[in-house]
């Protein structure tokens, strides 16, 4: 299948595998949290911190693309061969919030390798799958013998990704002509699990609001006037409550509408897994499993639109008890969304639903912080097939089908760049993404980079102009 | 019907105002806040201050009395005559929480007078309306010139009435042979407005609780996630909104057990009050009126059990979004309840409705603050007549009939010592209680202290041994 002995990556792999976990960790030293605007010029050092360690790499093209809000970096390498196909790596450099007192066993933003595993803010989503693109690009390299990858080269590794990338969908069409590629290789996924390497074939859309809601003028007293008024701590808790029905299908009027529903074969594909439900409820540090009526847990997690209540706040709050209607409350809300579901029409529908719902009295404000498509990847596309040969030279074992619950904007990329998205991500449920003591698995990194140096060549010899159409 | 001319109890009333005020002004920098445990010693020295201005009243008993939580002060001044009925005057001397960034103009234990008005925490709930005490039975013994009350006079002023009174049941037990008493006079209510001098008959009682929701062991990724797990926001949001079906009544089954209906003759009353729903919602500081279906406004603040959301949390509340499924949850909430209803039976109610509605997955907790019963004074007792005819001499115009909505401990004396309760108060709906910029009315606390001079001399009169059965 490949010309090049995979002893030959394996071994670059390993050599340089120290000084890949020095310079990772210095990156994950920058508190780039792109939502808090307090740690904006943390997002921006960590660009630069980027761009400086992909000249190193050897990239000849490295730029800091300005947005409006945070900065992405893009690399460039182009392959000798005119007729290479071009692939575009997406990461993102910004990371979630994070504070010791979430429950960090050591500082977020201190990094700590222990048994194998490094922790830190960022480690797994995404900076160490971002920067494993920097060893793999070098391994291929050093295996092959060339002086430029077997593919035409590009990353783009945006800052805004955990605030719902607002600008990223403005950024791919206004360097459009820069971006162009053949295929996008997202690595920001994950795989089944450390025992178990997967390819990852679709991935959730996202948007997400802030619903404010207002009632009395200021607090006031629930003896006096409670029972008589409407409460927005209630009525918050009755907007929430009123997502989902009593089978736990959210319940917004068209929010359904133009899903794509699960076909059999693609049901049997996620049936295959090794799903074990202990273990996945360990994974997700919850003590029950509760979703959609009719489907399975994978399913309602990778292939199911959902709602999710992110927080609410109302009123007191204080110790004890204090016995007002409050002024005001506060819901953030998440919508994930499938194949078939247009962010903006979502939006509308939660718009209409809201503004249904609440009774005279209680004014709201709707603010939608951003939006991410969905996208679903064809199983026979050859792009497809060579990530899955890559894979499976990487683990040395054959790969099965995922899904990826959670967000990215590969469908922006798919719809700007008119590019099929694939998925490259070694990542594990453990990982603990937005969560205390997120970690990545450190040998996973190692074949992480050994797959993206197959990947490159297998692109070029198997997926030629014609094949490309 | 009275013997003393009352121009006698107004002219020593005027004469006593500006040094009344100074006083009440040091008292209500105290900040007794009960709710709050590091305000502890602030409610101490309240009782202190209080039990050395009884003295200087010319009270020969006055004592602190402890309880597990926050002192309470009880003071005494025994009658001449031996069949003089004894009274014992209830009210508090803590208050609830408040903060100059609530919304407060000034400072909330700074207190400020202004057109006539006195503003500070606790000038209406409850100090004001305690202190106008000390210059009523002055005034009293002034204008009949007697050296002791024409009837037994006693004093229980609380120090946890705005924490649910958790122990006062307990110290009215402990200490019912010090407290016995042919009539309990509550000021710890209001009246119709500045220009309708009421009468309360009844108060409504009060539990209230904090439900904690424990959903993940730490917050995790919605994306991952989301959607199969339970979510205690979601949990909490859901039992908030089912604490009230669709005609807003409340929907713990059991609530309504034994609740008294109201007469025919009750409604009657309540709807000769000059009610303008406008005006009120002013006063509500609310844009709306919405309550349980098929009664009115007052009677739903006054004569029908109420549940209200004080509080909700959980989950991120930062800036932006964060896409998480949070690992806790809490809500405040109170019950107000009415004759027939009993606290306990209504914890217990809660404490299923909660534990029944709950998914797997989630684990909860409920703490209850306390638990203060609803009380209705008889409309033809003697006793009621008398302050009925002591408020018209003070407002030199006829009385209409109220209840209140807010709750006291008025039934555990009731209940414990077996006397029946009166109110007697001064406060006006504009006061804002546990609002920001609460406030008292200064002529109409003159106009409470004639009411108490002359409702002991009337209560003496009229309400003989023979009269009290």
């Amino acid at each position: 299948m490949s010309s090049t002995p995979d002893s030959a990556v394996r071994e670059y792999v390993e050599q340089q595998s120290a000084a890949f976990l020095r310079d990772l960790t210095a990156w994950l030293r920058i508190p780039s949290v792109s939502a808090d605007p307090e740690r904006a010029a943390d997002v921006r050092e960590s660009a630069e911190w980027l761009a400086g360690r992909l000249r190193e790499t050897g990239f000849p093209v490295v730029e800091v693309w300005e947005t409006p809000g945070l900065p992405a970096v893009f690399a460039e390498w182009p392959a000798v061969d005119p007729d290479a196909p071009t692939v575009l790596v997406y990461g993102h450099h910004d990371v979630q919030p994070a504070a010791r007192a979430d429950g960090w066993a050591s500082e977020p933003f201190e990094p700590v390798e222990r048994d194998g595993r490094l922790y830190a803010r960022g480690a797994a989503d995404d900076k160490g799958q971002v920067f494993l693109h920097t060893l793999g690009v070098r391994a291929h390299l050093a295996a092959t013998g060339r002086t430029a990858p077997a593919v035409h080269l590009k990353l783009i590794v945006e800052g805004e990704e955990e605030s719902g990338s607002p600008h990223f969908p403005a950024l791919l069409r206004e360097h459009a002509d820069r971006l162009a590629c053949d295929a996008v290789v997202v690595s920001d996924t994950g795989m089944w699990d450390e025992d178990t390497p997967t390819v990852c074939t679709g991935m959730r859309g996202l948007t997400d609001c802030q619903i404010d809601l207002f009632g009395p003028d200021q607090d006031i007293h629930s003896g006096s006037f409670g029972g008589a008024v409407p409460n927005p701590a209630t009525e918050a808790a009755r907007l929430a409550a009123a997502l989902h029905d009593e089978d736990r299908r959210v319940a917004v009027p068209g929010f359904y509408d133009g899903v794509a529903e699960l076909a059999a074969h693609e049901r049997a594909l996620l049936a295959e897994l090794p799903f074990d439900e202990k273990r996945w409820l360990r994974t997700a540090h919850s003590h029950a499993a509760l979703g959609e009526a009719g489907y399975t847990v994978l399913e309602r997690v990778w292939a199911r639109p959902t709602a999710e209540v992110n927080g609410i706040s109302g009123g007191y709050q204080g110790p004890g008890g204090k016995t007002i209607v409050p002024a005001r409350a506060q819901l953030k809300l998440s919508f994930r969304l499938v194949a078939g579901q247009d962010p903006a029409r979502v939006q509308q529908a939660v718009r209409a639903w809201a503004a249904d719902r609440l009774p005279d009295g209680i004014r709201h404000e709707i603010t939608f912080w951003g939006a991410t498509r969905p996208c679903l990847t064809p199983l026979d596309h050859p792009a497809l097939r060579s990530v899955v040969r890559s894979m499976e030279r990487a683990f040395g074992q054959p790969v099965r089908y995922t899904r990826e619950g959670g967000s990215g904007p590969a469908a922006d990329l798919q719809d700007v760049l008119g590019a099929p998205v694939l998925f490259l991500g070694i990542s594990v449920p453990s990982d603990g993404w937005h969560a205390p003591n997120e970690k990545v698995e450190v040998p996973l990194l190692s074949r992480g980079a050994e797959a993206a140096a197959y990947l490159w060549e297998d692109l070029a010899e198997q997926w030629g102009p014609a094949a490309r159409g």
